[in-house]
């Protein structure tokens, strides 16, 4: 069984997230809480910065004990964060930033350590690739995660079919604890699954309590920034923290980036739907002018006369997660409801942003060489 | 579901052996083969040397592939071994002896490496016991085995808690390609079967494959000696040699060594049925005078008279396991028969002989050091 809400078809789970998502009726499913301008002014208030505007927006909504863990930090406590990334042979699109950019904010507000976890285990037990495949792809991925700019003092990454024997101890624990009704129940497996399938929650658990790390052991608490198809992983995992002798993971979770039709999540395997942050600002530019919904109306004379509408304008939308400046972007949007910005110019403003984003990160992207990824691969001195 | 004979209750799967075998009924049930005639003296002509008494006497009975192993031999080809041990708290019983006696034979009968596993990971899996109390003893029964006298120079030993990520690459091929259902099947896993224990089959089956370990790139095939029960994981194992590209593994399989009761396979968990290798010559010869179930007649008249029964005579079956000279064996059964040897005489001689291998294996038990660990836990340089 899938979480499934028959009622608008509305599919996500770790491997499926379909059709247009209902964030809110996702909460009450998974049983989280939303993110409320109380754990903002708080977050604000013990890195003394403005939050992410992931956050500021919306994006970024949703959390389990991220209150426990503010409070926990504001008693002089350490915890670390960890998140984690399942290689594809496809380049990583522009959806995919949004988490490892939030990462990024996070590791420097709070100043904590970063654990990335590359799960080339589980991409090959799901999917129809080789395992060789997976792991190149997985390869391929730390470097395109180190072009995000994180720090190498703070962040380790790792692959799964490398590293996970080091936390062989913690994984075996989880696998006795949790028993196959649970994995039918919470990940949807039947009889069909594999038996890699149906202990690989394990593997994506055990990285959420600190005693996995030896380099850890001062850090007693863990916050996961991830996508929210992640949470039944966490979900499972905070109820057997006390079989570890450990402290419930947090975790923060954003919403999907919406594809260029704006139809569902923007999907690494589909083409037109999506920007890579491998594109060329040529093809940025024509798939957004080609390809993304636009708020505005037929004709530019219905437009001047009736204006657009943001909320379900592509472009602004992209511009809502990736234009750092929140007046320029209320300017946007209130000149695109008034008709003094039409479609064409939404679609040249989000180019620019996006592209010029892109560009930034192949920069650094090319600038990664195999001894960063070595360096990455390294455990912390912390 | 287990592998379950209604008619006589026969149940014998990795994790169960219940009442009294019928092994004829179970290569039947299993699929496997008798080892006939033309076998034993194919081993002879290669060896040789005489088999060893187990295959002499029927209790190594019954294998999978033996002929295709031995022809592959006979070409001039290499084969490795492989056999495991599941480590207890209990101390290993004379019945554990057997498939190593009869390993420590094949080794230097075909003059091959063997590895060993210790499945540390299986007992805590499947086991009320803790992971560190399982390591623990797996600990312990490494020096156990060593005392069996295997060359180290050909022998590695491992843990799979330790060296299990050696070759994760198969365990993940295998884990791919086993679904579920086959794991129902095969091992009788249902809905309260935890995810350790769904997913450990392939930790058992893949060091089956030469590919499992990089000191075994020239030895294509791989002969498995165990215990019966032990089938299972194997005859899944053949179905997936395709998977990794490597010849389907050939096994020999013993019988279990009787309780003292005779009614079922001797248990390291039940003291009164079972005569461990670390107890006394005291201990050893009270438990068989008082429970090894006798085949002799109620009264010393009546034995005299008409006989004793050496089959049903558990002293005698274990003089069948242990006393190395046929004929000398030939003449004790023939004399009890004809009432010539007493139930006491019987019991006298076995308790000389169990006796005196228990104690010769002790005092090479004692001899075994922290060292030799290091030693037999060494990658082969073959």
């Amino acid at each position: 069984m899938s979480i499934t809400n028959k009622e608008d078809q509305q599919a996500v789970t770790p491997w499926e997230v379909s059709s247009k998502v209902n964030y809110d009726k996702l909460i009450q499913q998974f049983g989280c809480k939303k993110i409320d301008d109380n754990i903002i002014s708080e977050i604000e208030t013990l890195t003394g910065t403005k939050v992410h505007r992931l956050i500021r927006r919306g994006f970024v909504f949703s959390h389990r004990d991220l209150d426990v863990l503010l409070k926990y930090y504001k008693e002089g406590k350490k915890f670390y964060l960890y998140t984690g990334r399942g290689p594809s042979s496809n380049s990583m699109h522009i959806g995919h930033a949004i988490p490892f950019l939030f990462c990024k904010y996070l590791q420097e507000a709070f100043d904590v350590p970063l654990v990335i976890q590359i799960t080339d285990d589980e991409k090959f037990l799901f999917k129809n690739i080789t395992l060789e495949e997976s792991i190149k792809y997985g390869e391929e991925n730390i470097k395109d995660i180190i072009a995000f700019g994180f720090d190498p003092k703070k962040t380790f990454i790792f692959s799964n079919v490398e590293y996970a024997h080091k936390f062989v101890k913690n994984s075996l624990k989880l696998a006795k604890a949790i028993k196959l009704h649970q994995g039918f129940k919470v990940f949807g497996f039947d009889e069909n699954s594999n038996l890699g399938q149906i202990e690989y929650p394990v593997k994506q658990i055990a990285p959420a309590f600190s005693s996995s790390f030896p380099f850890l052991s001062k850090y007693k608490m863990c916050l996961i920034p991830a996508a929210i198809d992640q949470d039944p992983y966490f979900r499972l995992g905070r109820d057997y923290a006390k079989i570890l002798k450990e402290k419930k993971p947090a975790s923060i979770y954003s919403t999907f980036l919406p594809a260029l039709q704006s139809e569902s999540k923007m999907s690494a395997s589909d083409e037109k739907t999506t920007i890579y942050l491998s594109d060329t600002r040529k093809k940025i530019k024509n798939k957004i002018n080609k390809e993304a919904f636009s708020g505005g109306r037929d004709t530019l004379e219905e437009h001047r006369k009736y204006g657009g509408n943001p909320d379900i304008d592509v472009s602004f939308q992209y511009l809502r997660y990736f234009l750092e400046d929140d007046k320029e972007l209320e300017e946007i949007r209130t000149n695109y409801i008034k008709g003094i910005i039409t479609s064409g110019e939404m679609k040249s403003k989000c180019i620019d942003v996006i592209a010029g984003f892109v560009e930034e990160y192949q920069m650094n992207r090319a600038k990664v060489t195999d001894e960063d990824i070595k360096k990455f691969k390294q455990e912390l001195d912390l």
